[in-house]
């Protein structure tokens, strides 16, 4: 898994130590650097004797043909793109290991029944495009190409300048010609392997993770709009002061995530008109809700709906309004049935190999994601699951994120027996 | 002072009527339109007979010689920069008010004892460099030159591209060759005719604010910082979440200032990394803390202070930490006593021709200014004070911000008899 850090010189940041390992990642979907990765990534492919295509969103299919050409190919995906201040692990050793796996074959010259191809996926992280997974979702008939193709960059505070992802697709020359849906390009099977992202596995001294499914989850952006006025000349009970407004929401939202046990996260928030002695007209703020279940989440929601109108009208002076704009509705998914039992038995297999006493010598796990995935779309039309390796300290969507060279190897491993056991039928 | 019109058409932004006058502005210090109505103001002065001088932070003086050359003149000065999201009236109208002054002496042939002059300082708004009335501060040796030069603008998201205040003077090639020193370049007084910003003399029925003073402020940038981890697997625990800590903070400042019956005013807020599904590492966010009497406002300091310090450690689950950075620090400015006499007489003279039973009579009174003016800092180096005129529905740093040309002739009518008086001794 050498080539993990070899394509990770493509937009490496953030750097925390000696090593030239000890670095973060920078790589924002459709930047000049995820470019880089890209075409390193076709060249890639192409070494270990893959066909190479790419969608009108820019995905990237690299499939190593198998005795059967014309029965759809069994795909293991995830993406090269990261956060901000992300790490080199979180999406880039899914995507990696899938190159792995298809050089393993190679090498042995090992002819699959079906064919098997590795898929990189557009803009997973939703970081710069704020729509998780949206490419994989475009290909799952789960949201239109035009609204996708439509959809604007995060603000970087000069709202004229925001591009959308079909202007940096052609811009770096990924609009392919595949239609971006699973009825043109549909799949036997996704497989998916990733850090977990959370501190399970490490506390509980496991090596893989089992993935039943993912916690239903919803994004949304919020618009607070108040009125500009002067911050020395406009008494506190004349105001209607957007940021104030914004600030009770947000604090508020914890609170009822707190009581629920599910998730609230305010990530990005942005004023106008933006200067130290005006009271602020307009806030935008992202609210990222989750829960396990699907039913908790919706009261959840509610309730926020609730407490922020309440807090616009009546705990904001002469009032503020508050408007809600959906980005991403991702229910509870559960994976596909076979499918977990693939990874079950390849881990079972697997880590029989890598006895380890202390952890009573179950060293997996069943378990469900936090964060959502490609494979929440793909898991639609065709059958998925996904394999967590463990996390550092729980640490991810930062720098730091990192997991251990052993147990990426033993996950890929894992990854490995799983789609071999599957294209071998 | 149908030039008042004229002028804006540099920076006019925001139109909220039909006439060509119900605009607002969007005219920031340094900016490409700064720099024409400056162009315009230069010529304008010099059809009046006056010389010109820029100094080193690229204040603008237009001076009409008197009898006494070799006396420091008087000077009427005020701002042409304005807010983001500004009206035609804040600082404007003391600017081309002191140039109609001029006109009325240049047109009448009218040779002044002592030479008499406008300035136009630059950055008063600290709106896109945020220290208010910066370069008359720098003319007062309030704040150093060179502290003042690299002053960065407010960020824009890209904190690499931000310009600091001497690459935009030189930018628009506005770096004097006077000292900006009132050592070298004294002033016998200064007066400023300003809108008032608040809704006090309109409430009253009144036309002229004899201005005492101005009330203390300080503002501050504030840095919460926390540690950027995954919105959808991090428990809030577990979390350091500098978005949640620094709401928290804002809704206290507010309780804060309350209390204290002073003012606190969050208008910039910004978070990093700044993605929906990352909690940030980091937000600042600007603190704008204003009471009438010193005391107080420390007072209110301190308990911000004490509150934000309680926050982050005890009340943001794996805790935060805070940095407070001071911007500005303005005392309660108490003006010239002769000054204000001065004034208070012209008021009186003037308001005689103008009877209007509905305010009893006395259609002027004293008052306190909510805002900071270049004043406060000329205060400190020459006898200076303060007119106010009405501000419909006490509406300012907002487009729809208006005075009524009548009540902008009353306001330099007292202006030219205040300026005129002590020029003619
Ligand atoms: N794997 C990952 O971090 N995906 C981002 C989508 C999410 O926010 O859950
Ligand atoms: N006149 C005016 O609005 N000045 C800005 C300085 C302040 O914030 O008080």
């Amino acid at each position: 898994l050498k080539s993990l850090h070899t394509s990770c010189q493509h937009g490496s940041a953030h750097p925390y130590g000696e090593d030239s390992t000890e670095t973060g990642m920078a790589r924002l979907s459709l930047t000049d650097s995820d470019k880089d990765v890209r075409e390193w990534f076709i060249e890639s492919a192409k070494a270990l004797g893959c066909h190479t295509h790419v969608d009108q969103m820019g995905n990237l299919f690299a499939i190593r043909p198998g005795k059967n050409k014309d029965a759809p190919p069994i795909m293991m995906g995830s993406h090269l793109d990261t956060q901000p201040t992300g790490g080199r692990y979180d999406g880039i050793l899914g995507v990696i290991a899938g190159l792995e796996v298809l050089k393993v074959l190679e090498e042995n010259s090992f002819e699959t029944e079906g064919s098997i191809g590795v898929v990189d996926w557009t803009n997973e992280e939703g970081a710069r495009f704020p729509v998780m997974a949206v490419s994989a979702a475009v290909w799952a008939e789960a949201i239109p190409l035009d609204t996708a193709w439509n959809l604007k960059e995060i603000s970087t505070g000069d709202n004229t300048s925001r591009k959308t992802m079909k202007e940096e697709l052609d811009r770096i020359g990924y609009v392919g010609e595949t239609p971006a849906s699973f009825k043109a390009n549909p799949f036997a099977a996704h497989f998916e392997l990733h850090i977990e992202q959370g501190p399970i596995l490490e506390d509980e001294g496991r090596k893989i993770g089992v993935v039943q499914g993912v916690q239903a989850f919803k994004w949304f952006d919020i618009t607070v709009s108040g009125r500009d006025t002067h911050a020395g000349t406009t008494p506190l009970y004349a105001r209607q002061d957007a940021v104030l407004c914004a600030a009770k929401m947000i604090t508020t939202a914890n609170s009822v995530a707190k009581k629920a046990s599910g998730l609230a996260t305010t990530g990005i928030i942005h004023s106008e008109p933006g200067t130290v002695n005006t009271v602020a007209q307009t806030v935008n703020f992202s609210l990222d809700l989750r829960h396990t279940f699907d039913e908790d989440l919706e009261k959840m929601i509610a309730e926020c709906v609730a407490e922020f109108q309440r807090i616009a009208t009546e705990d904001s002076e002469r009032g503020c309004t508050v408007e809600w704009k959906e980005l991403v509705d991702s229910p509870a998914v559960h994976f596909d049935k076979d499918c977990i039992s693939v990874v079950e038995e390849s881990a079972k297999a697997v880590l029989a190999k890598f006895p380890d006493p202390a952890s009573g010598g179950k060293q997996w796990r069943d378990m469900i994601s936090g964060a959502g995935h490609d494979s929440c779309y793909t898991n639609r039309r065709c059958p998925t699951s996904m394999i967590f390796t463990p996390t550092r300290n729980g640490i991810s969507h930062n720098p730091v994120e990192y997991c251990s060279p052993e147990d990426c190897a033993i996950g890929a491993n894992v990854f490995t027996t799983s789609s071999g056991r599957v294209a071998s039928v």
